[in-house]
């Protein structure tokens, strides 16, 4: 039997029974005003919670197709873009690139430290650059990187600039216009709490001209196909899309605004605030520059001869918690603590109280009881 | 409100109300053994019902994604294939090998004709070719192409043979080793009644060969990248999937089997001829090549002086019955009813009695009940 297990990786999310609901209703028809009304209002929506005033294009994929599309839409092959690379999904966009033959200017990082504005800025001024791929949260590392900061050094070099925000968007302050920011790539499998297999994706009018003249193959990621069937008198996407998934986003979405995206967004530090203090309160380190920006996830390294592996197998093994393992070079050296989505304080302390009996299980000295302390001190105020 | 409209267009078709509940049911965590057996179970499944041992892929996408999964790693820039068009779909397939600049030999068809072997082995007597691409059912004409007799002329010269089944798999018989397919795509959409957004596509060892070197540009559609995910220990997916629409496919194909894929079959042969003689007993003329093949999709000539778009609007406005239009060059002349998927006898009664209801008042001359008194005819078969 899968029993249920509770998912404390970072995406996807547990998902509210009101969007499981929605998701498992009748399908409205693609072709017509109900769906219209639907692609229009989620559109919409994820245009507010953007602070964006972009276009935004709703895919069926998952949120690697949509961080495809921004490479396949922007650029045409040959092209110099920059990379930061400071973890896996930094990784996964030089990847991208370099399969559309462009010319990748790689900023290397260590993984877990965060991009710094001024090795973008120096890897801008060595030769003109169509535009820059960055994360905000690098998930592998719960790293989250300054766009706001590097917005600033990519448009001084006249660049586009383009941001994987699938792990941080709502888990943590995003504010597309005013970062200058041209693509931003979302999916819904992750704070907003809906199941996976949408991405969407905000265009600017820079990123649509530079759509026009790109000569990147593509048709099913081709932003010019979802602009034409959503400017139809009753918006459309070109290819059938997945019905169901965005009955559950639009009811997710709505109960995004129903607690408020101020309310939601302290939630998620709050959250990340407990965790961490439980996990310090466990003799843990934190893993990671600035970890008080981490909402979204919490990375922590394994105690000195302790696997990072182990504590993930045995956490889900005994407790039915789902934690994501270390990833690359940090697979068995670090551990990681969704906590972006569907949870609430409580979900934090049971999953404290899981990681403390692990871990005394595992040898390593913890008194019972400190870390799920630590997360309630920092819940009740105290 | 969005009242429960009954869909009879050719997908996404009407959902079983269990395939709903899985997809509305707590989603089993992406990576580890809950996962890795439903999607070993799917795989396994849509090999049996394909006829075939390649390895079947599972992408999040809609039926297109997986059509231009089949261009991208079957064939590299400049390399000449021959794709037949006869329709809308066929016109897809063309366009997307255009975008990634391959030679398209097109075959060109009015629409609603059959694909001939003939003209195919013509085309590609011409020249060295890599590939043909092209439909079981063109949806859009509700043509079934001879699989079967173009596949024996592809092999003799030696192409490789991508076939779009989405709208036929399961709806009518499909043979793909037997017949020489090298990749078929499918959807979940139509026969299968699953909700839309996940594609499958299997790829012979011969398509493997051509993935192996294909210099497109591709990263999310890379087959080898979903063998290489589902050859884990656990089979997964390389991106985060639609876990709750795979969760709905595999009840869906759970049905198809306690059903039996011979009645399945049988089912839409009876469903077809149903709906062929209830529209030839209203005065109306059938389209299309081979109309006693089309056990997908029954296309009908809209009735002289009377727009086929205002058929279904009305139908649709009045009955809450949604019929597909006319496409393309044949917008207005035709519309089409679709009868693959989740439909019984009655089903087709019911739109029947909606359909004449309809012409009477759109001026058609039909005596009342005759639609219906001649689907009931073949359904009793007397």
């Amino acid at each position: 039997m899968d029993k249920p297990e509770i998912i404390m990786a970072p995406g996807p999310t547990p998902v509210p029974p009101q969007v499981l609901l929605a998701q498992g209703g009748p399908l409205v028809y693609h072709r017509g005003p109900g769906y219209g009304r639907l692609l229009r209002e989620v559109s919409e929506s994820l245009q507010e919670i953007m602070h964006t005033r972009s276009d935004v294009l709703v895919l069926t994929a998952s949120g690697t197709g949509g961080l495809e599309s921004a490479v396949a839409n922007l650029c045409s092959p040959g092209d110099r873009v920059v990379v930061p690379v400071a973890g896996y999904f930094g990784e996964r966009f030089a990847k991208i690139a370099t399969a559309y033959g462009l010319d990748v200017r790689r900023v290397d990082y260590e993984w877990g430290r965060a991009v710094r504005p001024e090795d973008v800025a120096a890897a801008l001024a060595e030769a003109p650059t169509k535009a820059v791929f960055m994360q905000q949260s690098e998930t592998s590392t719960g790293v989250i990187h300054d766009v706001e900061a590097v917005g600033s050094v990519v448009r001084e070099a006249g660049a586009l600039f383009a941001v994987d925000v699938v792990s941080s968007l709502g888990a943590v302050p995003y504010d597309g216009d005013a970062w200058g920011v041209d693509v931003a790539i979302g999916g819904s499998q992750k704070a907003f709490s809906a199941t996976p297999g949408v991405a969407f994706v905000s265009v600017s009018s820079a990123a649509w001209e530079a759509a026009a003249s790109s000569t990147s193959p593509r048709f099913y990621f081709d932003w010019r196909l979802y602009k034409d069937a959503f400017d139809r008198k009753n918006p459309e996407n070109p290819f059938t899309p997945a019905i169901s998934l965005m009955q559950g986003l639009r009811e997710a979405l709505a109960l995004y605004f129903e607690e408020g995206a101020e309310a939601v967004l302290t939630r998620h530090r709050l959250l990340s605030e407990g965790t961490k203090a439980g996990a310090r309160a466990m003799g843990l380190e934190l893993f990671g520059e600035h970890p008080e920006r981490a909402w979204a996830v919490t990375a922590v390294r394994a105690p000195e001869g302790i696997d990072g592996d182990e504590i993930v197998a045995k956490v889900r093994r005994d407790h039915h918690v789902i934690l994501a393992p270390g990833q690359g070079p940090l697979k068995g050296k670090i551990f990681r603590i969704g906590h972006l989505g569907y949870y609430d304080r409580l979900d934090i302390v049971r999953c404290m109280a899981a990681l403390e009996s692990t871990l005394v299980e595992l040898g390593h000295p913890v008194e019972p009881g400190a870390g799920v302390v630590a997360a309630q001190a920092v819940f009740t105020g105290r």
